[in-house]
This record gives structure tokens, C-alpha cells and sequence, in this order.
């Protein structure tokens, strides 16, 4: 996973709330562009994921919100899969301001692999070329 | 069109953006849940349309502002059907203040019909029941 | 709680995504939504603690799913104030669907009181009516 | 205007909806991206302007949709502006599909400038270096 480009964006206006800060609810959608652009970076983009009929629902999240993100500050997060199984994946991120290095939230999600009809599958068998891309960057 | 209710809610906290206001993006999403809430006052709800695999893809919007709301500000929408042909469909949408009475926004949105493939479709001829909903509030 | 009238809303269509079920993001707003209705019911409304220059950040938030939500289902939700000692609070929520009774997703958040500075207050000595509110809530 | 590098980004999972294609109120949301973009690209983000006091509320928007944007697709929005007298600006915006160079929308804002009070300002007189900035970007 070290060898994994943080993702990179600033905080869109539209984000803040009246409190002046980022809404802490879109620190979720974060979570899932850092996946996003984890898979890219593995050489296994989600559209193809999803080309096989293969859907990750979520089945939980959490989040620690430790320090405010503000409009236009610049947010770098590290994803690290944590366990992987063929079955089910977890994934932890630490969201970070990029100019000043605090830790701003930090949080997880965990996933399921299913087909079109929601119906679980297990990828080491049936898509191993999936099972590869999460197996690989597993946490030691 | 005058047998309408109005559909109402409030400002959520998460709209407000750090002017204090609600943020203007917003107001595009209200204009559809007011189409929605309309169908269902109608007796064909969106649902119901896309069950016949009738898509109303949105073709344009446009909102002008006058007013700001607040978060926990009550909100009142009035739809107007301005057009309809069966092909395209014209709405206007004039957003109040509930409790002020002040006009808040106002702006309209244009539509058309699909199949499933996105390939225009009559509804005049092939879904008369839809056709019929939108036909009898037309604006006079 | 038993007194309280749960909270209950439609899926908006913007809220689905490509999946064709509620983007679980939205979740983490359905519980602000909920805890604004809350306080409404309270008899202290989000507005009049935040016009006592009082603001309550979330530390944290977790959402487990269980069933998706469709565009059109009527949720309900039921907030319960778990812990709350006047620097701290903690709720949790389950959401379900209404036509169904489903349990859709159960999940929790931590909110601190702070000045509009984000320096922490205590509510119970300093903001005696605020605390009231919460601690007249909690679970037993 | 035309040493601005175009805007781009990738269209996120949680901006599509069940029709799987970007839900239309995000065009309006990246509009905004858009401008922010192109202030740090005249060398006044919009942090400065609001730092001077001066906020700048949209007064309208408007958008035609030509053809969908889906998951993943990078996206280019070449900003436009149109008309500037120091109190009211006006900006278009052309959004492509940056792999198939296709138009997928276009629309314009128009925003006005103001204090933190909401008061109208003229920029020209009292904050010439906003004024400057976008004077020397009118589409001539």
C-alpha cells in the first residue's frame, strides 16, 4: 500500500455548511472517491468491476472527525485495506490537510461483493483477477 | 392546477453552505421533489411511470434567485405545467418562504420522454394513462 | 423517547445512485435530519440553541446497512439518546421502512457542545435549559 | 480567457442516480467548482475575495443538458465571461466529456457582488484588484 499515491482534492464550497466547515457527511462520499481512485491506481478501475456484474455494497461506516476541513483547503487521504477475504473487505482511511499535515478524520468501511441481484459472491473462485487487486494491497 | 397542494419541507442543516444560506444547487433538487410529490397528488407516481420503462430525463433547468433561505426555514413549492405536447413537458416552479410568504426563487425545467435506451418516446399515442396526467394540468 | 413521534420522509430520486438504491452517504444526513426533528419536538429547535451562540459538532458517526432504501419509500426513523452528561452526547438511530417495517440501517453519532469559537462548554452549568432537553431524553 | 486551462475531474459513484448517469443538479455544483477553479487560476482564490469581506451570491443559473455523463468519466468545463460592469458578472460554461470531446452541457450563472451583509458593493471603486481580475477575462 506504500507504494499507493495518496488522493488528492480540495474542499468544494458546496461541501461547507453555516458552521463554516466542511459537512462531516461528505467525508463518507471521500471515503468512496479514495476507493475509487485506489482501484484505478491497482489497474482494476470500478467501472470494470462493474462490467463483470460485480456490485461492493457498503455495509457499514464510521468516522472520527478530530480536526474541520474549510473551503478550498486541500485534503489527502491514505487508504489501507485492513482484512480481505475473497468475501468481505474492509478498508480504513486517514484524511489529512495536505498544507499543514494534521489529521482530520479518520474512519472505515466495510464491503460486500455481490452480483446484479444484490446475491453475495465470493470473488477468489469466481473473479480471481478481482480477489488479486484487494489480496495484494492487504495491511501486513 | 389550483387543486395542488403546495409541497412543503424544510431547510436541512446539511444545505446550508458557509454563507449561512441554503446552498443554490439545492434549489434544482427541490424543483424534482416537487415533480414528484406532484405525480403522486396526480395519481401516477414516478415510480409508477418508470414501472412502464418510461424515463423523463430533465433537458434543461434554470433558477433565479431572489431571496436566501435559512436553514429550518419552511419551505412552499407551487408547480405549474407552462407546456406539454406529449414529446416535451414545461414546468415552473415558483419557491415562497412559508411563514413570509416572500418569494424565495423561481425558475422551470424541461423534459423529455424515453425508453429505457434513452430513445424518445410519445406518450399521446403509447402511454395515454401518463399523457393524460400531465394534459389535464396544463396551465391555461 | 416513547413520547416522541418518529421521523419519516420519502427517498428523494437524487438521493439514489447507479446502484438504484439510496447512496449510503445520505444516511449519515437522515440522522441530522433526525435530530433536528428531535429538538423541534423538544420544544428547543436547532436555531434557538444556535442562537445561544451554542453549536454542536459531530466527533463521530457509524451506520451499519441492512436493507437498501428505494427511491419513493416512506422511512422512519427512531432517535435515542444514549449517553449524555452535558459535555457529551451520544444517539443512536434506527431506520426502517415504513411500508415494510424493515429495519434498513441502525447506526450512532457524538456531538460535543461548543461556542461558536469551537472552544468546549458544559451545558449543564452554563446552559441549563439546553441540558434539560437532552438529559430529559435519555434512555434508560 | 483563452490561457485558462479547463477544469477537470471525474464524474464521482454518488453523483449518479438510477438512471445511472449524473444526476443533473451536479452540473450546477461543478459551474461553481468551475469559477473557483478559474479564480486560483487568475491568481485570486476565492478564499482572498472573501477574506476582503466581499461574498458573491449567484443571482441565476441556467443549463441544457445534451448528452449524459457517467460514472468515472473525466469531464473539461471551459469557463466563460461574458459580461462584467464591476457589479454584476455573468459566466458560461461549456462541459465536455474530455475522452470523446463530446458537449454534454452547457450553461451560464450570474452573480452579483456584495458585503457580509448582503449589501451590494461596487468592486471597481472600492476593491480594484477583484474588479481587475475578472476585467481581464471578458470574452471580447
Amino acid at each position: 500500500m506504500n507504494s499507493l499515491i495518496p488522493y488528492k482534492r480540495s474542499v468544494y464550497y458546496y461541501e461547507t455548511d453555516k458552521m463554516g466547515i466542511m459537512h462531516h457527511s461528505n467525508y463518507i462520499r471521500i471515503f468512496e472517491e479514495t476507493r475509487v481512485d485506489f482501484l484505478v491506481q491497482a489497474g482494476m478501475p470500478f467501472e470494470q468491476i462493474e462490467a463483470q456484474g460485480v456490485l461492493m455494497p457498503v455495509l457499514s461506516v464510521e468516522c472520527r472527525y478530530k480536526h474541520p476541513l474549510r473551503f478550498g483547503d486541500m485534503l489527502e487521504v491514505r487508504p489501507h485495506i485492513t482484512k480481505f477475504n475473497g468475501t468481505t473487505l474492509h478498508v480504513s482511511y486517514e484524511i489529512h490537510n495536505s498544507e499543514t499535515g494534521e489529521l482530520c478524520a479518520e474512519g472505515s468501511s466495510s464491503h460486500c461483493f455481490t452480483d446484479t441481484n444484490m446475491k453475495p459472491i465470493r470473488t477468489k473462485k469466481n473473479y480471481p483477477d478481482i480477489y488479486k487487486v484487494f489480496a495484494d494491497y492487504i495491511v501486513q
